[in-house]
């Protein structure tokens, strides 16, 4: 509580995994005089109140942004447009508005012109989360060592990015600013894809449920009982991320679509020429894939992004993955 | 070391990951009187004998197996065939061969027309791994908790797979007896398919470090860098698995290949499904799809398989995860 608070007023609109673990995250670090919260689900609300999340609790957006100095979404993308609408015109003059979304683009879109004159928006997207959802999912220390990537348009007020760049700092973030149409590309390989391949993977399994019959496998069925019991053998993996929040998704696939389809375009022609490996036999091809895929993983190791799990004894991770990110 | 040796003498053949972890666990629990290795790769025997996984270690194979009851095969499937020709002529009466291998209709395939009469044959299949490779990565918990699938034909001596049962039971897993065919069914999807398509993700951003530019584009350019870097939105668990082990899968993706084929068809088809409802804008098929998948991960977190992950301070796990098996 030593540092004097960046902002005297902090609203975060959307009290979920995100949202409550920044609120935490200022509160634990003495970054906002006050912090103020509003959900449009009354159940988050009262968990968000119970938890003390927040220093104030609003069920109206308007009462929660009113003489806010910063203002953070952290809802659905598919409802930055209507909400941007509705608190626009109370945002107090010299406001900053961000936000957590995993895109960008379609995001500034969709506020920038609900913004009046004399405030700044901030787009912003802490690279971090966990598989599951709500106010009671949060912690303070989600956000330490993760980037989190802010995309301000050319000629946005500089002091509002450094602002809004210092609260991810203190929250234990390193910041990287780029272009919204580039990250929003990044994003899609680095994580929507796997998302949607994970979702995909774990789907085709609950499908074997039913009584698909193949006629080369007689009367054998998988079931998906046999699929979670053996999950240990990889499968287990794509559920983590398969279990993220659906609406949230939902809306990021929707409105990054170009770049998704793009990288799944590039994916699913990968895919299908190991297909043919396999079908043609082709061992060589298929052990050059494997081998060049190690360099990457190392990679991964040696930047310090490969994960941080902790073993319960239930075999349960603990949540700090970054799964929604 | 309370219990009576399960069996005289025990032969590793190949001392990697698997191998190595099997012999370390069998000697920990005083599981043989005697655990003999052998390796082709040299490097690989000075270490395993550098760190004391066995009580013998043998370039020789015959001479490894010579005087064994029990024979495990922890090599690449691709080699069983080769492996079963030598050392069967030299297996004594009663000796009981398995395996540790990730497919078994073409195990048995390749091993069976090899052993001598007198000899049993009970291949088995332990549902445990991680992504690391080598006699140094073995630890003697591997197994503990995990399911050992063991696939033996029918007729077969049941002393014989009662004692390779009990085996793994000591070593901590729970044992499950299956037809082949219906294991490498199960499997295809619980652990090939996920293999799969995590080397084909990360194989298709390692390919973005060229400079592959597409038209709507411009010049804007994603670099592997940049995939690492910002991995932990989901891309860094499909770097886990897609770091295993390259001739181990390759062989098991050509062994098992109708069932992978099959498995690989099938996602293919629901991963087009959902490339549609993007493309048109089809939430509602979306929201309702990753919904669905939450069940599965609930399933997966109530059958204790959801991974077993420790953190360590330069954000690597352990090295516990599954996903070699």
């Amino acid at each position: 509580m030593t540092d004097t608070p960046l902002f005297e007023r902090v609203t975060i609109v959307g009290i979920g995994l995100i949202g409550s673990s920044l609120a935490r995250a200022l509160k634990a670090g003495g970054l906002a005089g006050h912090v103020a919260a509003h959900d449009a689900d009354a159940a988050a609300l009262a968990t968000a109140e119970e938890l003390g999340v927040a220093d104030s609790i609003h069920g109206d957006v308007v009462e929660a942004v009113a003489d806010a100095d910063l203002v953070v979404l952290a809802i659905p993308v598919g409802v930055y447009g209507a909400m941007a609408a509705v608190m626009g015109p109370h945002l107090k003059a010299g406001a900053i508005v961000t936000d957590v979304g995993s895109v960008k683009e379609e995001v500034i879109r969709a506020i920038k012109p609900a913004l009046p004159a004399g405030t700044h928006l901030v787009p912003g997207h802490p690279v971090a989360g966990t598989e599951h959802s709500g106010p009671e999912s949060g912690f303070a220390e989600l956000f330490r060592d993760r980037w989190a990537i802010l995309t301000p348009e050319k000629g946005t007020d500089t002091k509002a990015v450094e602002r809004v760049s210092e609260m991810w700092r203190r929250v234990g973030s390193d910041v990287e600013i780029m272009d919204a149409a580039h990250h929003d590309r990044v994003l899609a390989i680095t994580s929507h894809l796997p998302h949607l391949i994970a979702y995909t993977i774990v789907a085709t399994a609950a499908d074997l449920e039913g009584e698909l019959q193949i006629e080369r496998q007689g009367d054998d069925v998988v079931t998906t009982a046999e699929v979670i019991k053996y999950s240990a053998g990889g499968f287990r993996d794509f559920t983590r991320i398969a279990g993220s929040n659906p609406v949230m998704w939902r809306d990021v696939f929707l409105s990054n679509k170009d770049a998704v389809l793009e990288m799944l375009g590039r994916f699913s022609e990968d895919l299908t020429a190991l297909q043919r490996a396999i079908r043609w036999d082709d061992g060589d091809q298929l052990e050059a894939l494997f081998t060049r895929t190690r360099a990457i993983r190392r990679g991964v190791v040696e930047a310090g992004q490969a994960g941080r799990f902790q073993y319960t004894e239930n075999g349960d991770d603990d949540g700090e993955t970054d799964d929604d990110a």
